[in-house]
């Protein structure tokens, strides 16, 4: 099997982008990409432009990023896996690259979702459950994952201050993250005093709606070796899919049987268990989230993911660091990027490039990248 | 480099189905390709979703499809390429399996259009071009492809008679085909005297809003020499794209960039040249496109399409003939299915299964599917 290797990773901030058309975010996060990897985007073999939909008034948006982008007449097309676009185009290059159609491959994620008012895009992230026979009836993002926080809570005996301590940690670790949408800390208080949005998710346990865009290029080993000394390796890869429909999936409502499914490919095709795992990226749309994340990825042992929160485990210097840059909580999470910006985030860290928040002597990273209510899901492990 | 074959096809019959769900007629498909390929649904380790988006209610529809086609853990997920989303699913899973990622793959192109009214289709094709400087103009599918209609005429000569032939021709072959929208032979003056719709296209120019849903199997040789004693083999593969705002484009309007570059691609991998192809299908969104599809592929010299339909040489028994299953124009067009319902002919050309519009002793079909305003194009090569 052949190789590949990313050589360049970018991402605008995540911010509300009132200034900036689709289009131009994506530029911005493809020049700081082409510039890390020293190329030209005339080396680019073809482009995967990853986003959900709805969000913007442009369909089909890969005609008019590739065209900014100066990538004609390269292939090109669009992905969508909700909030795992991203994750899946980079399987989907690794695979032109391994297959040997292409050498050298960009994915662009990229959303803006803060033109739409805060009852439209409810009622569009709606309509990415079920429209026969769930979104009809009211059914919201965050009411879909309070639930699986109550049944976490029920089941394990998982705290409200221990779904908090997720947001103080996130929101901590995106003061170091000049990427990050908010920059401020907050604690425990500020969590559980903030607003209810759906019992027991409050306004700190949710993300927020934001504008932005991340890129990675992929390279063959040869394009890769001989363009950069700090080539960063796809190891494993794992996607997999739950049914859409609450009541046709386990209904026990504490892990993600996606989650578990890919990660189980990712650690088989890598070699790898959760135990060599430096430094990790998970998917944290909701703080009730990252906890069922830590189990299902094997971080901890099932119902054990709230206690690993409230021991500080996943901070730097813990077990297993986590989100330290800040997560989909606190950095943002345009939905399309937010694959690519995880991956971006280990690339710096397995280059020893994080700064502050550099993990010592990081070799291995994993992103777990989820898509929707959890019916899709991307796990990618990377290596030096 | 690994080989990918073709081991199952089936589509539904193109047509008004307001009785059906996407995922009902997704299963339609589905099911009838399974049964193609002779095998079971728990063979599949992959299913790529393909389907222009805003037509239906349901955003990421791989999510509900996938669960009701029974696919799930496996991975899934959306591409999207507009018109050309299907052919560019089958770029996908020819990668996914010749990196070595998966053995067995499906690929499925799925459309409802009919439920919107024909304003809400025009405004939602509109936007399938450049949202910030074209659809707010106005622009509509017709008045793009009028655009490259009244241009080829001006520089070629080419007739309003020569654009009627094609129409002719296809609603002909559908008449031979059970699966096509449109079942009555027409001639050239009811084309000519049909109600206008941008110049020089009248109603009979145009292809008609359908729902549909079209599916291929698609395997690895091991597995491919193990099912079927009639594997078609994916010869070439090409993808490329043009920009989308008309005014970035060869300002000639005559011909579409990505065509010919998708084209040069396939042949070149497959090492068949235009001379070799024994049956063809064709974008024909509008008659004008399959004329300058002639061109564009190397079935004529530039110019000269309108005379090649004109002499009946795209006909069964002509030079070469194209779209004998009644192309878009008189199968119907349900957008993202139409790339694999192109293929599912050819295959049973290939096969020797196409009943009374075989070609006789075809070993080599060439599949030609356009995005959207002309902005992606993939073009397949196959053989027995």
């Amino acid at each position: 099997m052949r190789k590949a290797a990313i050589i360049g990773v970018g991402q605008t901030k995540f911010d509300r982008r009132p200034d900036a058309s689709i289009r131009e975010i994506a530029f911005e996060a493809f020049k700081e990409t082409v510039e890390d990897a020293d190329i030209t985007s005339k080396e680019i073999q073809a482009s995967i432009i990853c986003s959900a939909t709805h969000y913007d008034k442009q369909r089909t948006p890969a005609g008019v990023i590739a065209e900014y982008l100066g990538l004609n007449p390269q292939p090109t097309f669009n992905v969508e896996a909700v909030c795992a676009s991203s994750g899946v185009g980079l399987r989907i290059a690794w695979s032109f690259i391994t297959s040997g159609l292409h050498d050298v491959v960009a994915i662009v994620g990229f959303q803006k979702m803060t033109e739409l008012s805060s009852a439209e895009v409810q009622e569009v992230m709606g309509r990415s459950g079920d429209v026969m026979w769930e979104s009809p009836f009211g059914t919201t993002m965050p009411a879909y994952f309070a639930l699986y926080a109550k049944s976490h809570m029920q089941k394990f005996g998982t705290t409200e201050e221990q779904l908090a301590k997720v947001a103080v940690k996130n929101h901590f670790y995106a003061t170091k993250n000049p990427k990050a949408m908010f920059q401020k800390e907050i604690t425990s208080n500020d969590v559980l005093g903030s607003r209810m949005i759906a019992s027991p998710l409050k306004r700190y346990d949710c993300c927020a709606n934001s504008d932005g865009a991340a890129c990675i290029i992929l390279a063959s080993e040869e394009v890769a070796r001989k363009i950069t000394d700090t080539p960063v390796w796809v190891a494993g890869l794992g996607l997999a899919s739950s049914p859409m429909t609450l009541t046709s999936r386990d209904t026990s409502y504490n892990s993600f049987g996606c989650t578990v499914e890919a990660a189980k490919q990712a650690y088989k095709m890598s070699g790898i268990g959760p135990n060599d795992i430096d430094v990790a990226e998970v998917h944290d749309c909701f703080t009730i989230t990252e906890i069922i994340n830590y189990e299902d990825l094997g971080f901890c042992e099932r119902g054990q993911g709230g206690k690993l929160a409230e021991e500080g485990q996943t901070y730097l210097g813990g077990k297993i660091p986590v989100n330290i840059d800040g997560g989909l909580l606190a950095k943002g999470h345009p939905v399309g990027a937010t694959g690519a910006s995880q991956i971006r985030t280990l690339v710096k860290q397995l280059r020893g490039e994080a700064g502050d928040t550099q993990v010592k002597g990081a070799k291995i990273g994993l992103a777990h990248n989820l898509g929707g209510i959890g019916m899709y899901c991307a796990v990618t492990v990377l290596r030096t």
